[in-house]
């Protein structure tokens, strides 16, 4: 069923768009796919789709599939859907995992529907997106985009997470490690699939991929900060989260290295999340991952100036950066 | 690391093996892919091997994908490779779903390491499995095969199982529409992938798809009898668990239709599993669900006996479909 009426709002791989004609196409053949799921996928999806996410992995995909007339083939936009879904799997699983009962805002899945429906749910959507990633026409390239690789990444990103959950002696560099693998890696993937997609050189590809890394990793780090430093009612989502689910962002190891008897503190009885807000407050926990971060900025606007694309490509490509490195504090660079 | 390694053990798609010789080289690769992934994978993984099951959609792919010569081509052991990880998968996501304390007689994963990671580790299975579906030389026949397909089928029975959670008043149909889905869709998908590595015709693979479906309903039914009438040191899982897990099986609602005031009971107080057992006894719900299931074993030896197959391979297949209907019951027919 889901099959064929997906047909119809298909044209051939050869057709190709704008990139507004593109992210539109994407939305509708998202939500169209959604709502020709089972009724209680459909029920969690209408549920996620009512928070309106940024759209940022898929986003960059079409970007990086501008061609030299600043045309997508339709095949990034079928990528792109099974981005989205891909997306939002891990979503309703990282739900389960981090035992979140808020996510954009709205109650999450698994508060509404339980811990077995949500497991279900994202294995469901993780389907989906295999099947869009398997429409690409070309086999070699189908290959090429090795979506199973970037999602074992992710995978261990989120495993290196949890065996480090608690853990007050966690160093700098693994929690560098983890947002490389739970977030760098799938904007890393949809990055290189645009490139490929775009018919990109391989080595040109991996400047597209590295581009993702960073690109990924300044989303990550930025909300690893506006974690310490937003208001509840701001971001739509709990703050300080991630300390009460014993997860420990640069922020605050950066502070704890500087207070090894807090440290202590937490193997025993930890401390009150306000209490550990001030303690990154004072230590400038968050401006000195601000400052790991802005590394992660310069090094991607500098690989950007160096591609040799399009202005019009290249504005979009900077504009999702620049919406990584500010998050919602507003200022757009 | 792992793709590396793995290429060493494989062959060009085009050799060919004889099934005891294919089985092994299932074994023996996916003990090597197991033993390359993430530490935490790792030990789950060893921790499921440990338990070693019977293989029976790989051994079920194998037999299919028997030529007229009863060789199996590489490819086919390279998609039996992907089966055993799906299922793996599965146990392991299931697990997290049924709040199962034991599967195979060994603690489940995620008793040992908590349900966060349970989820990531299936995940990260799932990848492996779809990257193994990816090594299919031919796009067509990969894309064929539509293992997403049969996933999607196999999450829709699972959220089927959810939503009629501790309804009594579950219809013997939803019960067979859920078995189809969360058991015999993978049957069908592993015997129809056979069917189509050894170049049968699409009318043919139907019918290798369809003698999947009944070795997977009848797998299934004979399992549902064995949770009532075995002992827990024999089966080595628990015994009464569907029950108590609010999964309504057809032993116990063939038994529900003779007695309406237990189905109110159930919606108040929810008897002890003794009760429930004793009344399926009386009942004969364990008889009658044996029917259904011998229609099934009927239906797949007719059609068994249809196909214009080597008599050697009319053997491995009908070994399987035996081994399903009589389960751990002990006679091998």
């Amino acid at each position: 069923m889901t099959e064929k009426k997906t047909a119809q709002n298909q044209e051939p791989a050869t057709v190709s768009h704008k990139f507004d004609t593109a992210l539109e196409r994407v939305k509708h053949q998202l939500s169209h796919l959604l709502k020709n799921t089972p009724p209680m996928v459909r029920v969690y999806t209408r549920h996620l789709a009512l928070s309106q996410g940024k759209m940022l992995r898929s986003r960059g995909l079409l970007a990086c599939a501008m061609d030299r007339e600043n045309r997508i083939s339709e095949n990034a936009v079928r990528v792109s859907v099974g981005i989205e879904l891909l997306h939002l799997a891990t979503l309703v699983h990282d739900d389960v995992i981090d035992n979140a009962s808020v996510r954009r805002g709205i109650p999450t899945v698994q508060k509404k529907f339980g811990k077995r429906s949500a497991v279900i749910c994202g294995d469901y959507l993780l389907c989906m997106a295999m099947k869009c990633f398997s429409q690409v026409t070309e086999r070699e390239t189908y290959i090429g985009l090795s979506f199973p690789d970037y999602i074992s990444r992710l995978c261990g990103g989120e495993l290196l997470q949890q065996e480090n959950g608690w853990n007050a002696d966690i160093s700098p560099g693994t929690c560098l490690r983890i947002a490389r693998g739970k977030t760098a890696a799938l904007f890393e993937g949809a990055f290189r699939a645009g490139a490929i997609l775009s018919d990109q050189t391989e080595s040109q590809s991996a400047k597209y991929a590295r581009l993702g890394r960073y690109t990924g990793m300044i989303f990550q780090l930025t909300d690893d900060c506006l974690d310490y430093v937003s208001d509840e009612s701001k971001i739509k989502k709990p703050v300080r989260s991630d300390y009460e689910q014993g997860v420990f962002t640069l922020p605050l190891v950066y502070a704890l290295k500087h207070y090894p008897q807090v440290k202590q503190q937490i193997n025993k009885k930890p401390p009150a999340k306000e209490e550990i807000q001030e303690l990154v407050k004072q230590c400038q926990g968050v401006e000195y991952t601000r400052g790991i971060c802005e590394l992660y900025y310069r090094k991607a606007r500098n690989l950007l100036a160096e591609l040799d694309i399009t202005e019009e490509k290249r504005r979009y490509i900077l504009q999702l950066v620049n919406q990584s490195y500010y998050g919602i504090l507003g200022k757009e660079g």
